[in-house]
């Protein structure tokens, strides 16, 4: 297998976008990451979105995107698995070019989520669930996380502040993000007094609605020492991919998110790295209580400590690993197909140097996260930048 | 890059099955295929499906997938390119083998299209047109592939008969085949008096709304060699897939599919062969006029000679070169995800000589030609047995 390169990024402005369609955001992603990484082709597309065919009435969005990137002809292929969607469109394309068959990729995400109404939209989600057993039967995906929730406070100890700490820390980390759809400071008070959803998750312990798109541009890495010498060449250091029971009823442990775990050992496996070589971290906090159960499946903490190493401070931008330092799902905005990619956007621009005012000071090596519906599926990216003895 | 064989082929019955669910057909087509290839587990899956959120409101199905087969943990992927998506999968899964990442994969194309009402399914799959310009507009797939019909027959004196000729041939085959939807004989005359559905084509010249799975796993061929002796070993010689336009006003040519064309042109190149040597084919004949025009842009004769090629009864089994001796989508039924895959299956089943009361004389190369949508994207493939100097 080749090795791989991410050689350009860009991504559009998360929100509720009202003035762009789903084609709009595609373009405008797409050729922000074409741009950055100066190509004015590529051999092929990937598209990751989760279910534009309930969201926006169209499929076969692949060809779509090609045609509209005035790229007719471009292979281009269109992946899906719930809310790792992104990350999944992004190791897909990766072995595309490990493979030899493609040089320079285009992996776009993207998700327009505000074209239907609320309900259109929660029920759109919940086809991330197991429909015969879960969705059927009305739970959606705040129930299904509250439950994870409780089973880990009774279990763990986990407080309410706790859960509100993960919140109001990628708010904090969201107000120097420009293209973060929630803006804005809250405090623990103000989570644990916004509506209640599911008990214990109230309003502002939930990801929102988000439209948005992100895209990165790949290359082989030899390629990449050869043509692509504006920005330091970050590498894709290990992918792990794994399922996990698509029910939540029917996991063993529901406070352990063993799809995470799966899918981190196998991306340590092939970076050759343990949890203590990663010096920051995006990771899936659909809800808050997901980021918790993540730094444990990932080894940043021992089981049953998430909330605790959150509590120290341990996950801030001057903490021991940051997390989330883009604001998370939670306040940057979640639209589906997307967050994968700007996750792995989050760590490129943290290892070039080019995070602007979220800056990290130690960002050779990051970890990407992104969870699919209760635990169905993981993706789990390590990214390294070259040009430190590689 | 690594030799791909496919070392296992399993697929349900094609029709209304009603009796059977979305993960019900997935699991016993996947399991019919590890039973043929005598494995009982896999690295990898990938699945092809057009719109599960719109026909069964069920996404994340690749998780769906490995949960149901009891292979929780298992990376499994979903890829979409509205009816090319079973090809699709297989290509995805092929680059995945191919680098080295994984060896031994299962493949599943599936759709559920009859949980629906009709109206539902017709708008489902009119998601594979372009929404803002096409479907927004109230056309559906049956009226852009009359205004292909008819420029067909004016630009070069294509005939209703030959068009119905294609519905025959296609019916006529499915007799011999046990798992097709309609194993029903039809005369021209029946055709042409069938309900019109969009002048030029009537019912007949449709293919059918069809719930089904197909499956196959694929290995290295090196593997293969050793591990997989019980049937001839079938290479992947040669996959070309291209975009092009989603919406059929885009073109300039209503009569060629250019991206047929392009496919045809790659999957050649890349197993260094011609047309020429292709001893029979299954195209994608979603409606009469649609092989017609494959014939035409995969070279199998000049530009608007498909219809006298199939009139002369050169694509008849005994033919020059037989094509869709599975009764095609026409009469085996066209279940979207799973057509790709069930495609790919029946060259596999004539190149190991198992194919039954179907089986050509010659068949050691063979290809498969999948078409999304109006022409937004396809998929050729070709397969070569080995042990004929290979």
């Amino acid at each position: 297998m080749r090795e791989v390169a991410v050689v350009g990024v860009g991504m559009t402005e998360f929100g509720e976008l009202w003035e762009k369609s789903l084609r709009d955001l595609i373009v405008e992603s797409s050729l922000k990451a074409m741009d950055n990484a100066k190509v004015d082709a590529v051999d092929g597309i990937y598209v990751g979105a989760m279910s534009s065919g309930l969201f926006a009435n169209q499929e076969h969005l692949a060809s779509l995107t090609a045609d509209y990137l005035g790229m007719v002809g471009v292979p281009a292929t269109r992946c899906e698995s719930a809310c790792i969607s992104g990350s999944l469109a992004f190791k897909t394309a990766f072995l595309d070019v490990a493979s030899g068959y493609s040089d320079i990729v285009l992996v776009t995400g993207v998700e327009k989520m505000t074209d239907v109404s609320g309900d259109k939209a929660v029920a759109g989600l919940s086809t991330a669930a197991d429909d015969e057993f879960e969705s059927y039967n009305g739970i959606t995906f705040p129930g299904l996380y509250a439950m994870i929730a409780n089973a880990h406070m009774e279990k763990y100890g986990t407080t309410r502040r706790q859960l509100s700490l993960v919140a109001v820390k990628n708010h904090e980390n969201a107000l120097k993000n420009p293209l973060a759809q929630y803006r804005m400071k809250v405090t623990p008070e103000a989570v644990e007094g916004s509506v209640m959803v599911a008990d214990p998750l109230h309003i502002l312990d939930c990801s929102p609605i988000t439209d948005g798109a992100a895209s990165v541009i790949i290359a082989p890495v030899e390629l990449a020492k050869e043509k692509f010498k504006d920005h330091r060449i970050v590498k894709v250091a290990g992918i792990g991919h794994a399922t996990g029971t698509i029910a939540l009823h029917s996991r063993e442990d529901l406070t352990y998110l063993d799809v995470v775990a799966k899918a981190g050992e196998r991306a340590y496996k092939m970076a050759a790295v343990t949890p203590k070589d990663i010096q920051f971290a995006e990771v899936h906090d659909c809800f808050t209580i997901a980021e918790i159960c993540e730094l444990e499946a990932l080894g940043f903490c021992e089981k049953g400590e998430g909330g605790k190493m959150t509590e120290k401070g341990e996950t801030k931008p001057d903490g021991r690993i940051p997390v989330n330092v883009s604001g998370g799902l939670k306040a940057k905005g979640h639209p589906v197909g997307a967050t994968g990619v700007s996750q792995i956007i989050e760590l490129v621009e943290h290892i070039r140097g080019e995070a602007g005012e979220r800056q990290l000071k130690n960002a050779n090596i990051g970890l990407a996260q992104n969870l699919g519906g209760s635990g169905g599926s993981s993706i789990v990216t390590i990214l390294k930048g070259l040009g430190t003895g590689e």
